[in-house]
């Protein structure tokens, strides 16, 4: 990467299984020049989540345009306003938002951009992608506005070492829940444990079907899904009364050929449970009371957030292909150069 | 059918595909003499519902306990108290509840059994087993407690002309909202139509796929399932912005070989739409408040009851078997023997 030069990753082309290094291109430019009513902002770090391979295989989603091949990646940053010409945007602030796989951008600030202040919480900034981006919003507005968790609920989460499921689990904790965390590996579940799981479950050496009926012998009051699939399934299996089942992610099925055929959703009718979808971006009349209550937990420790760092912007296609092969822990993000948190 | 003698329809062999005579024994036996704190009941009329399937299959489903081969089918009637020695029910009254496919029965008055007395709306009895038994319930509690209507709402019912069906559309009438009724063939239509749909679709003449959306430009607010499978598919890809499904049946799916896969319920995500299940025997403890508004809508003639009735309790399997092959219209009835409403 070039400090005096905008690196970019674009498009190569649609993604087949997962996302392979040709599937990106890189490229550069020069560094842009903001115009009137325009500044440029230099980035530090992007995150990585899922539904960037859909962004690369042509779907709208997430309230982003499709991107054609050639396209600059999706992505949200923090960065440094670095130029300005507009009233909002002081050079030397800090904000997050929509930033692009690239090291440079020049933006109006539009409302599309959604570019906010890093907010001051005592933490690096990059918890502005995590637990006060739309990671840790999704966790937000997933299980409390959607699952509607009450006192002593027995939580099932799965994906829990991923992004947004440390935010649940820490969530569900400061909530009185009962949490149980489905997680791959011995390490990721030592992690969750460390997160404050009341039980885990290791999906790769253990039998679902079992171990979650084990593991909630009252059954499921509230289901938080980040992986679809079978697990979904063995979930509808083991409902309480009047349970929730969120639906944020379905990562076991994003690689699938066919879609994932879900054969017993009318296991919700005997319990009279529901399955209740969502998008962060339906909820954005919202964010600033999920900011609020986030920084709440975030300063009394209730929440910390994960960070899993790849270093350097070359990294970021091998990053992504690890989200999907279940290798990254918390939060993924690409440290695209050494700012000013990275002194330690 | 003998009038001095006990005649029962019981389980012969599990069902492959629809129902068909061999599936079903004919017994008799004496009519049964009550003891102490029981009282015999005569049959008039009982009802049918898809249900009744799964019953005889073996599972356990509705509250009712499985049957095994040769056990007397469920089923709920209306029926007259013709000998007492029960307080709280006299020779002469008629109540409604679960009284098997037989001609008399014995009962102690259980709560499993749920004998109600037959309100009087100023309409024939067997308004107890459709509007204020679990036919009408079942709509009044899938559409107005899970289905959360709103005035003005865009509203999808399918097996519109069903039992269920027939009673939602009217209730959705009577709470401002517009319907659109699916059904089978030119006649269910019409009929729906007079029952107040503001459009009908005829899912046996056009396609789903373009008829639903065409039907509902700016997307469904509450689809009322009844039919499951590709139907329900099909709504799903065209929800409006916080929507719910109510899941209460699933007729299309129940004689599959292997459960449909539902493919698309990720749908829910990007409308922040549910998917809720229920069961009318979860909703008992406000079965007082169900009869009371049907009672106000019957009264108001807002609701009122379509009867498909079949003559003779010889026709119980026949009968049965029609509501799988989507014959029958409204509430399915058999007129097990002339009683004081059927002068006429």
């Amino acid at each position: 990467m070039k400090e005096d030069r905008n690196c970019q990753w674009r498009v190569a082309r649609r993604p087949r299984g997962n996302v392979v290094r040709d599937d990106f291109a890189y490229t550069e430019e020069d560094v842009p020049t903001p115009g009137s009513g325009e500044f440029l902002l230099k980035n530090y770090y992007v995150n990585l989540a899922p539904v960037m391979r859909m962004y690369m295989s042509g779907e709208s989603v997430a309230g982003e345009r499709a991107l054609d091949i050639g396209d600059v990646i999706h992505g949200r940053g923090v960065a440094e306003v670095v130029e300005s010409k507009h009233p909002d945007f002081a050079v030397g602030d800090f904000v997050h938002g929509q930033m692009g796989w690239q090291t440079y951008k020049v933006s109006a600030g539009t409302a599309q951009e959604k570019f906010r202040k890093v907010p001051d919480v005592g933490l690096r900034y990059t918890v502005a992608l995590s637990a006060l981006g739309m990671t840790g919003f999704s966790a937000y507005f997933g299980f409390v506005d959607c699952g509607r968790p009450k006192s002593g609920d027995v939580v099932v989460v799965s994906g829990a070492a991923g992004g947004v499921g440390t935010h649940v689990v820490q969530i569900a904790k400061a909530m009185d829940c009962r949490v149980i965390g489905i997680a791959g590996g011995p390490e990721k579940c030592a992690l969750i444990k460390s997160l404050g799981c009341d039980a885990t479950i290791d999906y790769k050496s253990e039998d679902l079907s079992s171990a979650i009926p084990d593991a909630c012998p009252e059954g499921i009051d509230l289901y938080f899904d980040n992986v679809g699939g079978d697990t979904l399934s063995v979930c509808l299996e083991n409902l309480a009364m009047h349970s929730r089942i969120v639906l944020c992610g379905s990562i076991s099925e994003y690689m699938l050929d066919e879609p994932y055929g879900l054969k017993n959703y009318t296991r919700l009718r005997r319990t009279n449970s529901l399955m209740q979808g969502f998008f962060i971006y339906n909820h954005v009349d919202d964010f600033d009371r999920a900011e609020a209550d986030m920084c709440r937990w975030l300063e009394s420790g209730a929440v910390r957030p994960v960070e899993h760092v790849f270093d350097g912007f070359e990294s970021v296609p091998d990053a992504l292909a690890s989200l999907y092969s279940g290798q990254n822990t918390g939060m993924a993000l690409v440290r695209v150069r050494r700012g000013p948190h990275d002194e330690e």
